[in-house]
């Protein structure tokens, strides 16, 4: 037995049972990784559904550095003058709804929300293109009122926007202050994908997906569930003036569903009296969809088909998830349209929406 | 103060700060509710989500008593000689996979193994109308394996089944004791909804749902993700005969989740290199869907065209759901089909996946 480190106060010696060795950084663990883990390990962090390959376009990087959909100007250059976009709504990804505390998130959406005002959508903003989204944390609504209220009147803020990890459907009522307030001022309510089953929110399948791929391929399960909820709860009869957008949620899943409800809701319509309507017939008034990333079937026809069923010509807006991996081009994500249609998918509808 | 109960023992009295009161039963308690809350109460019980009109075919109840579905001599009067069906695959529902005791959850499944072959799959099944299926208890995987080798050599069992409701998604490893017992006896594995979000179970959406009607509207949710997770974790590769079906879970969202998770796998391929084909290249050799509940859109064209989308003609398999509210009719069920669409969804498809 060694007798280093052997203190007259301490003549049995100790043994300490609880020491944590750290490595340096996080590539000394990944030298001992072989691929394709090594690429995937980030060090713990933020964690599990992480993109395995690359969250962004690599030429959307700018020249100047930073990250993709960093630089208004090279947005511009590369993004809205090649395909002639009068305006992008812009979501910037906050990621507030993690927390657990409250008064945290809500800084952190105030934050992104002075942020871009005076940045995106103030002295990078010169020509008008771009229009902003109100971030909100949803796990405080009275907060989220007030931050609705503080933004509403800004003259580039077109909608009040929250990703669709949650711990309850949003159609339930502890939410109905931040409706209340998307309503009063017409600011239509955007839900995005993302942090699903992370932080504090619930994964909204039966456990918790294995892959990324099987986690974002299921993104747009959740978006069905808050759907659903929305009509089911009676929000648009509560708050007639509550308008939502889906976006990057999938696009051709909307006709099955409605199909289902509505057939639900005649023969269950007693356990939902306050409905006055169809379930699918709420989708005209109070919800867009965005298109981005549409779904391509092998044969054209069966999107056309698809586009018919759900009533795109009213419903959808068209939408580019620039700078993201999956990324939809104008020029590319859709078949040959008719001409009314794609004049409504890609401007008339969203200008009607959002007041352009 | 009363000195009624003072015990010289006790001689500054007693307080009882937890006592609880029963009504005698649940009418007690009905009788100060109003409609429609009076007529849902059940006093407690299995609780949420039980279907607050009625959840089975009012006709269905046997002249002899007991509930719809319990007497096959009467099931044969009244479903099978005016519809003039073959075989009915028979799914009793145990319910034993919402109990946390897995040894509890295996005797359920064992017992109504028992009783169904006995009773329905025995001497009631004179003209061997019917077909039974193996209930397991997925929690206990290796249980459930040996359950099903034990039944798997009789001649009415053709399937293996569990409900919806887990804890997991069902391409995950710890399941494949299951799938392999399945495989060696070439029994194809039958999920049914139910138990989403009960005892055990996770409620595969963003929190628990308000309604039944929206519960039960999101059922095809978990369904879709169990689909996705037996494919993108490759368990159609690890076991090649394994095959399973999507018994009521919905059936025109099957496009659209395919085509997303096609898309996906074109640019995540590199997270799941076991598969060796494109993911909605399974669905032949591995799937099989049922009919009930059908959509029913406005247009018949619109079915029309989902069936030829999800490839039918191959993957669907007519059911009515007897005795349930939701029952499907053989005659009314789908719009008028083309001949060889009919006899393959009414008969051949069912006949070839089952060996009939």
């Amino acid at each position: 037995m060694d007798k280093i480190n052997r203190h007259s106060n301490y003549p049995y010696g100790i043994i300490d049972c609880d020491v944590h060795p750290y490595p340096a950084d996080k590539d000394a663990i990944k030298a001992y990784l072989s691929q394709p883990w090594r690429d995937r390990y980030n060090g713990g962090g933020r964690g599990h559904y992480s993109n395995p390959v690359h969250g962004e376009r690599l030429d959307s990087r700018p020249p100047g550095g930073g990250p993709g959909g960093s630089d208004p100007d090279f947005l511009r250059e590369q993004h809205i003058k090649p395909y002639g976009i009068d305006h992008c709504v812009l979501l910037p990804r906050a990621f507030c709804n993690l927390h657990p505390d409250p008064d945290f998130a809500t800084a952190i959406a105030a934050a992104y929300n002075e942020w871009l005002a005076e940045t995106w959508l103030g002295k990078h903003n010169y020509d008008g293109v771009f229009k902003g989204s109100i971030t909100i944390a949803h796990q405080d609504p009275a907060a989220a009122a007030a931050e609705i209220d503080k933004w509403a009147g800004h003259p580039h803020f077109v909608q009040v926007m929250t990703d669709s990890g949650a711990r309850a459907p949003f159609g339930q009522r502890q939410y109905y202050p931040i409706y209340e307030a998307c309503a009063r001022h017409g600011l239509p309510f955007a839900i995005h994908p993302g942090t699903d089953g992370m932080g504090i929110n619930i994964q909204p399948s039966p456990g918790y997906p294995t892959h990324y791929i099987e986690w974002h391929t299921c993104l747009p399960l959740g978006f069905q569930a808050h759907l659903v909820s929305f009509i089911t709860e009676g929000v648009f009869e509560r708050f007639p003036d509550f308008r939502i957008v889906l976006v990057e949620g999938g696009v051709a899943w909307l006709p099955a569903l409605m199909w289902r409800l509505d057939a639900e809701y005649k023969a269950l319509r007693y356990e939902v009296p306050w409905l006055t309507k169809r379930p699918s017939e709420y989708l005209r008034d109070h919800v867009r969809i965005t298109s981005q990333p549409l779904e391509r079937p092998d044969q054209d026809s069966h999107l056309l088909q698809t586009l018919e069923m759900m009533d795109a010509k009213q419903l959808l807006m068209f939408a580019s998830d620039y700078p993201h991996w999956d990324f939809d081009s104008p020029q590319f994500a859709f078949p040959k349209l008719p001409v009314d249609l794609r004049k409504r998918i890609f401007s008339d509808n969203a200008r009607a929406w959002y007041g352009l």
